[in-house]
């Protein structure tokens, strides 16, 4: 089996943060970006070279709980995870920690849909899909 | 009864688009806040005034579905809507339309609490809810 | 002779904010180019319409100063002014207020190339330069 | 004498384009400011630490020259220095370059003055300047 799970480090930025201290509630959404882009990575694929190729995934759904703040120079711990992926759909869940004291600070779960350069629907490609699951095929 | 629903236009900036030419998904986030921020304004009441008088409200909740792109210097409208209020809790729908051909790009959803300026939840206040609420008898 | 200078108001959103209360320094490059794009249009042309056709504005060079903070909510004007212009470079000044005051808050300059799909400097189109001095003649 | 250079790596997020394919220019301000947190942390100091002893610099200068475009998912190094330091100004100036051929894309210099929470201009707060010149004595 493929991995399906990637942990990452970060660190607050100042310009993450709002007037009441806390990292504002957009920027979580950048957050899992980085997740799956490493999660990616970590499969042995690139989303670079896959946007190169003319594949994009975009973001269909997005749903994100706000448990506790994030605060500027906090290190944080993004924990991602493929939960679902069929030709149409990948599915992740996002776990961010406080590395401090562990604390969950934030969850989220998005749905992705793949669509070529011209904002077309399209079937994942093969070649993703054997990076999740090696024994996929196409056939 | 109060006002509990608002509509705002606004066009889309260049700094707001990535690089598949959409409009990126962080982005709603500050949509809807916008529309909040207008919501409140009409309603008589200043989110500005009531994070002077110590009261601040936090998303602790926010999901969005992205139905089509928005692309740079798209005119849009966002429709924002109170849906739920209590002493604890304010829920908030939010459509946003492109204007050229009045199409639904994204809906979310959105649940805010309230807290103090040491970020302890508190009752949302009276002032709030009489601005939403005329009949609001806090007793 | 054609528009050279052309005034914008917007309303600092609260995503813009850091944790100082302030507009965050990074956020007036946005506001600059968002006179761009307006000044542009005053003048009868389309920055989006220019990209389509395969020219492309790149910022080399941005010097700002700022002298007073923006804030949550506060309602600013931008006068965007075209200081100079060649084949080669279009060159702007910008000048922020806040308009409760009239005070100035920043000044900034800048310099722009224009760019092919490829990322090769070229010249600035014709339709561009006459869109800046109706009296243009490419020949 | 105390450090006075700091590099850091980054790697160019997603959310960081703009519809050109290039990180959007206003983006290298946050970048900057990155490289001033991590400066200061070299030189055994945190900036968290001093805003909330009720010290904050605020950017009053930030000039930036964009020699090439940096691109999703590049690998940057941020060479940030230290170039004056009085009682009144922080200089810093700021090379960014491509890590993959070590090509120079951005350069950056800004000037920071030091306010207290009431946003009054005050001195360099004597425990930052020992930071940064251990020889420092206030007498």
């Amino acid at each position: 089996m493929a991995v399906e799970r990637c942990e990452i480090d970060l660190r607050v930025r100042y310009a993450e943060t709002d007037q009441m201290g806390y990292v504002h509630h957009s920027k979580y959404a950048v957050y899992f970006e980085m997740g799956r882009t490493e999660l990616l990575r970590a499969c042995g694929a690139s989303y670079r070279a896959m946007e190169e190729s003319g594949s994009f995934f975009v973001v269909v759904r997005l749903d994100t709980r706000f448990l506790a703040p994030a605060r500027y120079d906090d290190e944080l711990r993004l924990v991602t995870q493929t939960t679902r992926l069929t030709r149409a759909r990948i599915e992740h869940d996002y776990k961010l920690y406080r590395k401090s004291d562990n604390r969950l600070l934030t969850e989220g779960h998005s749905v992705l849909a793949c669509v070529n350069r011209q904002g077309q629907v399209i079937a994942i490609p093969d070649l993703f899909m054997q990076h999740f699951d090696p024994e996929w095929d196409s056939k």
